[in-house]
C-alpha cells in the first residue's frame, strides 16, 4: 500500500460543504470524505505553518521537537516521518511545501553534508525530494523571504512567464489597467491573478503528484503538501469570480471579546492583521478570494482522484487529508491564525483506507480528540512497521477506522510561541514568556498564558462559538484546576527518551545483577551461586612485580 | 586559565570534615574548600550516576536530555560541556567515568563513525579521551556490566597483576584466608583490598590527572572523574583499619517514616539494597570502608593540589569538585540513592577561582540553591564563552565567587525515572509512570510521584531530618499548591528550542515584513513604499507561449 498525505495551507475545517459551508460546495473534498472517516475535533499542535508541521512530521508536541516558530530549525538528529517509515520498508516523499528550515549549525557540527543523502534528508526534514516548494517568493528591500530554488518559478519561466519572480509577477499579481494590483493587498483580492489557471499553484502542484504518482514505485507515502488556500489571498481566473460579497458568512464576533480581554488576546485585536480582517469590506474582498481557492483546491482533488480512479492506484492508496492550521477571516476580531479558537486551532482530518477492513466506517464521522501528531503512528501502522512510543507522542487513527473505540485521549494540547510576533514585543514579555498552552477535554477549553496572566476559558457546549472567557469573571475554579491538572501532567511527560523504549526498559530488568553488578549482598548467600562465583576463588597475588 | 573539574561519585555531602562530619577529617577537602566558596545547597538533578552526569555534562535537566537512567544513551546531536567549551577556545577532556552510553542507533542513523572525531566525541559525551574509566568492571554470568576497554585493568597488568579483570580480582577483593573476600559482599567490607595502595583506583586515576596536567597544554578543562567512593565498599591497606564501628555516626532515620509510607518510599524500603542496610551489623562494616574510601580520596586530592602548587599551574587553574549524588548508607531505613532525601540528592560543591576578583569570597559558604546544570555555564563564563541560554538551563555560579547576589532561582528540581528499578516492577507501573520529581524552595521539599499518588512533603525548618511527610496527614495545601506552581511552571519550561537564542529571535523581529512578506496591507499605504515596490509597476505579459 501507498499513502497519499495531502496537506493544504491555511484550510478552514468548517469552509467545506461536508463540513456544512453553506455556499462552498466542495464535491470532491465530500467523495473523499465519503469513502473514509472524517474526524471532526482534530486539533493541530500550532496554529502556525512551521511549529504545526514539524508536528506532523515528526508525530511530537512542540514542545518536544522545539521548532515553535517559522523557521526555527528543527534541530538535527530529531527523528521524523521518513526516519519511520523507512524503517517500516516505505519510502517517503515531498511533494511541495514543508517549511523546513534545516539546523546548519548542528549539521555542520556533526559534520553532515548537505548535500550527502542523510545530509539531504535532514535538510528536508526526512523527506526525499520529489519538488520542494513553500509557495512563499516574497521579496522586499532586505531580499527574499525564502531564498532557495523555486521549482514553481522554473515551471512559470518554462512557460513562458518572464522575469526572476514569476511568482510575484504573475501568479499573486492581479491588473488594475497597466498596473500589477498585487495579491498581498486585501483591496485587489477580487482581481483575477495575472496568470492562466492551469499554470497557478494548484494546478501546478497537482500535475507534480499525478507525474510522482506514474512513476515512482512504491511502497512510498508522499506527502502531497499545498500552499494554498494560504495567503497571498488572489486567484486566477474563472476562480476569482465565483464567489462574491452575498457568499460571505457573516462575522463571528461579539463585543463581549472586546470586554476586559486577556492581554495576549488584546495585544493580537490590535495587530495589523487584526485591524485590517476588523473592517467588513476587507472580508468582502478576501473570503471569496478565499472561497475561490478553496474551489479551486477541490476541483484539483477531483483530477488527482479521477486519475487515482483510472489508474486503480485508488486501490492501494490511503488518502490523507488536513490542513497545517485555519484561518480567522475575521472571526473574533482577528485574521490569520496563531490563537486557540477553533477557526485557527482545529482543521479538517479525512483518513480513507482503501482496504476491507475498514469498509464499515466508509463515509462516516468520528467526534474522538484528534492531534495531527497522530499521523506518524497511523502511517507506520499502515505501512507495517512498529510504532516507537518512546519516540511518538500521537496514537494511530487506524482502529478508528476499522470500527474500533481505543482508549484515548482525554484532552487535545496545542501550543504557540509568538516570541518572534508583534504581540510578543508590545506586551513587553521576555521570550521565554511568549507561550500559550491550549488544554481541551471536548467541552472546556483552557488557555494557559506563561508571563503572569490569569488563564482563558470557554464552554464549548454552552457557547460554540467561543465568545465569553468564563474565567475573566473568575469562579469556574474546578474546570480550570481540572485543565490545569491535564496540562500540567502533559507538560511533566516524558518526550526526550528517546533512545530507549519501554519494551527495552522492561527487557533489562536484572541484566545488571546477571553482569555481575551486585551491590546488595551482605555475605553472597542471598542469590544463586552462578551469579557471584566469578567473585570468589583462591586469592590471587601479582605474578610480576615490576619494581 | 584551566579548568580541573573534579567529580567523586557517591561522595555524600557530609562526609568531609570542613561539612562537619565529626569523626572524618578531610584536611585537603578542606584546603579546597577555605581556597574558594563551598554551595551548601548544591543538588544533583537526578540521584543516580548516568542521569545526574548526563545533565552535568549538558547543562540540561534531565527530562530535557532524555538520558533519564544508567545507560540510556545520550541522544545524538544533544550538545556537552565539550560543544560549548571548544566554541569558547577552550578543549575538554575526560579522565576517569562519566557513564556515558553512546546513541549508537542515532549516530548510525546520521551516518557518524566511532572511530571519526565527531563520533568519537558524540560517543564520547563530547569529551576528549585522556583515559575513560567507568570504574565497574563487574562480571557475571551473562557477561561484562561494562564492555569497553579498562585502562585501569591494563594498567594493574602492566603492574603484574594477571588475569582479565583484575579489577575484580585484585582492587575489589579482599582475602579471607585462601579465598577471595569480594568487596561485592557488604561482611567483607573490613577486609583490606587485595591491592597496593599505589596501584587502587583513587592514585591511579590521579596519577593519570598528574600526568595530564604536565603533559597537556591548555586552555583545557579537565574532568577528573573518580570512581570512588562509591561502591563495592572495599579499601586497600592502611585506609581499611582507619576508622571503626566507633567512628559510625547514628542512624538517621524514624518509625514514623515507616507508618503509611508513600507507596513509592515504601518499595525502595523493601529493596534489597534498602533490607541490607537496615542492618546495623551492614552498616558498621560499609561505613568504616566508606570513611577509608572518602580518607583515601582526600590524601590523593592533597597530592594533586601539592602538585599544582610545586608547578604553578594552582594560580592558572579553576578547580570544582562535586560527586554525582550521595549514599543514603541506612539513613531513612534506605541504601545506594535514586530518592530525594539530602544524603542522596544534595553533594558536595566547592568552586576555586585563583583570580584575584575572587579574593572576597574565599573560605565562605554559599547557601544559594544550586543545581548540577550550574557548571556548564560556569564553565563556559570562566572560559570567557558566550552562555547558549537557548540551551543551557543552569546559571553561571561566577557573580557568587564576585560576591555579587544574583537573581537566582527559587527553587531546585531534580528527577528520578525508576522504570528500570525493581521498585517500579513491584510497583506495577508502566514505565512512563515511574517518575518522581522534586522541588526544594530552600524550606519545604516536595516529591511528587506520577502515577496517581499523593505527594510527599517535608519541612526542613522544622525536620531537617526529613522524617515528617507533612502530605500524609493532608494540611499544608497552599505550601503543597504553591510547590506544584513551581514544578509545573518548570515541566512547562522551553527545554528544545534549542537552534535559536533569544537574541536572534529579538533581532529578527521584523525582518519578514522587509523580505517581503505583507499579509496585514489593504492597500499597501500603510506601510513605506520600498516595502512594497517590488509589487508594483507595469502588469507584465508572457513573453513567450509555448503552446
Amino acid at each position: 500500500m501507498n499513502i497519499l498525505f495531502v496537506m493544504y495551507d491555511q484550510l478552514r475545517f468548517d469552509y467545506l460543504s461536508c463540513a456544512g459551508h453553506p455556499h462552498l460546495e466542495t464535491p470532491n473534498f465530500d467523495r473523499l470524505a465519503a469513502r473514509g472517516v472524517r474526524f471532526t475535533n482534530a486539533y493541530v499542535q500550532s496554529p502556525i505553518c512551521g511549529a504545526s508541521r514539524m508536528s506532523f512530521y515528526t508525530g511530537r508536541y512542540v514542545s518536544s521537537h522545539g521548532a515553535s516558530y517559522n523557521n526555527y530549525p528543527l534541530r538535527v538528529g530529531e527523528m521524523t516521518m521518513g526516519d519511520h517509515l523507512r524503517a517500516a520498508g516505505m519510502d517517503c516523499w515531498l511533494i511541495g511545501k514543508t517549511h523546513m528550515a534545516a539546523d546548519a549549525e548542528g549539521m555542520a557540527r556533526l559534520g553532515l553534508a548537505p548535500d550527502s543523502v542523510i545530509g539531504a534528508r535532514q535538510a528536508e526534514c526526512g523527506f526525499d525530494v520529489w519538488a520542494r516548494d513553500d509557495g512563499l517568493w516574497a521579496y522586499g528591500p532586505d531580499g527574499y523571504y525564502d531564498e532557495r530554488r523555486s521549482p514553481y518559478n522554473e515551471y512559470l519561466n518554462s512557460k513562458g512567464y518572464d522575469g526572476e519572480n514569476p511568482w510575484a509577477d504573475y501568479a499573486t499579481a492581479g491588473t488594475d489597467g497597466d498596473e500589477i494590483a498585487s495579491g498581498w493587498m486585501f483591496a485587489n483580492a477580487d482581481r483575477p491573478a495575472n496568470i492562466r489557471e492551469e499554470d497557478s499553484e494548484t494546478p501546478w502542484l497537482t500535475s507534480e503528484a499525478i507525474a510522482f504518482i506514474d512513476q515512482v514505485k512504491g511502497p512510498w507515502c508522499a506527502h502531497l503538501s499545498y500552499i494554498k488556500p494560504h495567503w497571498p489571498y488572489i486567484v486566477p481566473a474563472p476562480y476569482h469570480a465565483i464567489f462574491g460579497p452575498t457568499d460571505v458568512l457573516p462575522v463571528v464576533r461579539d463585543p463581549r471579546e472586546r470586554e476586559n480581554p486577556h492581554p495576549v488576546y488584546a495585544a493580537y485585536m490590535e495587530g495589523a492583521v487584526a485591524k485590517a480582517f476588523q473592517r467588513e469590506e476587507v472580508r468582502q474582498k478576501v473570503i471569496p478570494a478565499y472561497m475561490g481557492l478553496v474551489k479551486q483546491c477541490d476541483d484539483q482533488l477531483g483530477r488527482l482522484l479521477d486519475h487515482l480512479e483510472a489508474t486503480g492506484a485508488a486501490a492501494t492508496t490511503m488518502i490523507v487529508l488536513t490542513s497545517d492550521h485555519g484561518d480567522y477571516l475575521g472571526d473574533h476580531w482577528l485574521g490569520e491564525k496563531d490563537l486557540f479558537h477553533d477557526p485557527s486551532v482545529k482543521v479538517p482530518m479525512f483518513v480513507v483506507d482503501p482496504r476491507p477492513e475498514a469498509d464499515a466506517t466508509r463515509g462516516t464521522t468520528c467526534p474522538a480528540l484528534v492531534e495531527a501528531i497522530d499521523l506518524v503512528p497511523s502511517f507506520v501502522e499502515a505501512a507495517g512497521g512498529t510504532i516507537a512510543e518512546h519516540i511518538l507522542e500521537g496514537r494511530s487513527l487506524m482502529p478508528w477506522l476499522r470500527g474500533e473505540t481505543p482508549v484515548w485521549r482525554e484532552c487535545a494540547i496545542s501550543e504557540f510561541d509568538y516570541a518572534a510576533t508583534s504581540a510578543g514585543q508590545s506586551l513587553g514579555l521576555a521570550p521565554r514568556d511568549c507561550r500559550l498552552f491550549m488544554a481541551f477535554d471536548g467541552r472546556y477549553k483552557l488557555v494557559h498564558a506563561e508571563g503572569g496572566f490569569r488563564p482563558m476559558l470557554f464552554d464549548l457546549d454552552r457557547d460554540p462559538r467561543e465568545f465569553e472567557d468564563l474565567a475573566k469573571a473568575g469562579g469556574h475554579d474546578a474546570v480550570i484546576d481540572r485543565l490545569y491538572d491535564r496540562l500540567n501532567a502533559w507538560a511533566r511527560r516524558q518526550s526526550q527518551r528517546v533512545t530507549v523504549s519501554d519494551a527495552q526498559i522492561q527487557g533489562n530488568r536484572g541484566a545488571s545483577t546477571r553482569r555481575g553488578i551486585l551491590p546488595f549482598l551482605v555475605d553472597g548467600s542471598e542469590v544463586p551461586n552462578e551469579l557471584t562465583q566469578r567473585y570468589r576463588g583462591k586469592v590471587r597475588q601479582r605474578h610480576v612485580d615490576p619494581d
